[in-house]
């Protein structure tokens, strides 16, 4: 690893450090932003990483300005990491609609053309950020994922898929069965052709029946939100955890829509849910 | 009166619900938009209000969004109000600059060609949008208020205009001195003249030396916001408040910017120095 990090702004937050930086990456093969958190620290202990995957239409700014996430992390003394939701830039293949391309690149390795130049989000996420950010700030081995939406699917997903990697995983109105729903079908057919088989590594209900270990999820879910019926169906995914004997705790918010202003009222819960699990 | 409320959109937040209208406005001749924060409440005991002028640029929606502050609100029982910053529309005058015309009403009512006919944001902030605010929502006649850089100024300069309507005021990074800036400078000649004598009236540093009424204030400013030296100076403010023995907590952050990440650090400290003074 040899990669160079360019600082494109920072802004000190709650005793800490917002910042976003923009990098060249391996993976993507092209230009990739990030936004990172850095707690105020009492000492030179490395703190534990939260990763944090944005839904569609989202860049790393969505959760960074609207959460008040970093207010909690402070406290808590998490690093916050937010990738962006896809490769961007005018060499990177896009479409016209909001859930497909830039902007969605829904945290898989594309097989498909013309898809599979850039969008290789899956090892962005899994593997490239996290050691770039162990390279370049002072930060643990441990680490926990979360997101919302589509990024509620990617959070779920890498979890599952690398129960090793990560100590908990959360979501936001996730989208929890991505090959039963529209959004995910017509993504999966696009980035994964059209062999529904291939699809079933990034599906979180499919993952959960098969993945032995038991890192604990928890999953925040409004009754008001306008996907919920046709895109999210998170109780197909509690009934998955319930027949596997799975530690997922799925909570119904009463009132609350698909906005931020749903993870600003509950990313208090997540993040000392994650904590919780984070120590050393 | 009777104005009716368009109700633009509306999402349950920590409780209780975040709302946005638009109404036609008597005071700017036209249509306005504001957001409002309504707490969760346990009787129908009406809470009291505060109200939020945002900066240049901004709309309704830049503090509703990034602040932070209806976590705290609703903990304390508190309604915001925030109002757009200027008239808006294709009728509307405008400038291609950022700091003068449409996001830039610097809540004066203007007296210049082509600016009167719309811009008359005193007005509509002091005393049309409390009116409509009573009106239409259960709440009390306390209130208070607070804002930031060019919402800052107005929030100051309210309220030392009307110390018997506000309990309190705040702001974080206002410009104190507007008759003696450039922002303030172009503003003013642009709406109210060159007849620097009518300034007076907007400025908060002369409005300090001449109100007898002591209203206590809080004002923020970060050592890192680049505005500082030109635009803000607030050593004006603080030498005026100790010639005149006034209630001035004026506070110093280090390394904080003139963005809404300094705002979000430090809101929750002005929401409970409100909520002190705005108990029945």
């Amino acid at each position: 690893m040899n990669e160079t990090l360019e600082l494109l702004e920072e802004h000190r937050l709650f005793g800490g450090w917002q910042q976003r930086y923009r990098h060249t990456s391996s993976s993507v093969n092209g230009p990739m932003t990030f936004s990172i958190y850095l707690p105020p620290t009492a000492d030179d202990t490395p703190p534990p990483v939260l990763y944090w995957l944005s839904g569609l239409t989202c860049n790393d700014e969505n959760f960074t300005t609207k959460a008040g996430a970093q207010r909690i992390a402070a406290e808590l003394g998490l690093v916050l990491v937010m990738p962006d939701t896809s490769p961007r830039g005018e060499t990177v293949a896009n479409d016209p609609g909001y859930d497909l391309g830039q902007g969605a690149g829904f945290y898989v390795n594309a097989t498909q053309a013309p898809w599979a130049a850039h969008y290789r989000m899956y090892d962005y996420v899994s593997s490239e950020l996290p050691a770039l950010v162990r390279e370049h700030f002072n930060v643990s081995d441990r680490q926990s994922i979360s997101g919302h939406s589509m990024g509620g699917h990617g959070a779920l997903m890498l979890a599952l898929r690398h129960p090793e990697r990560y100590r908990s995983a959360s979501a936001f109105a996730p989208i929890v069965n991505p090959s039963e729903v529209p959004w995910g079908r017509k993504a999966f057919t696009a980035y994964l052709g059209t062999d529904e088989t291939t699809w079933q590594a990034y599906d979180t209900c499919y993952l959960l029946a098969q993945t032995t270990a038991r890192l604990p999820l928890l999953v925040d879910q409004g009754d008001s939100d306008q996907f919920l019926p046709d895109q999210l169906q998170p109780a197909r995914l509690a009934q998955q955890a319930e027949e596997q004997g799975w530690p997922l705790t799925l909570r119904t918010q009463s009132g609350y829509d698909h906005s931020y202003y749903f993870i600003a009222s509950f990313i208090e819960d997540h993040l000392r849910f994650h904590a919780s699990h984070l120590k050393a």
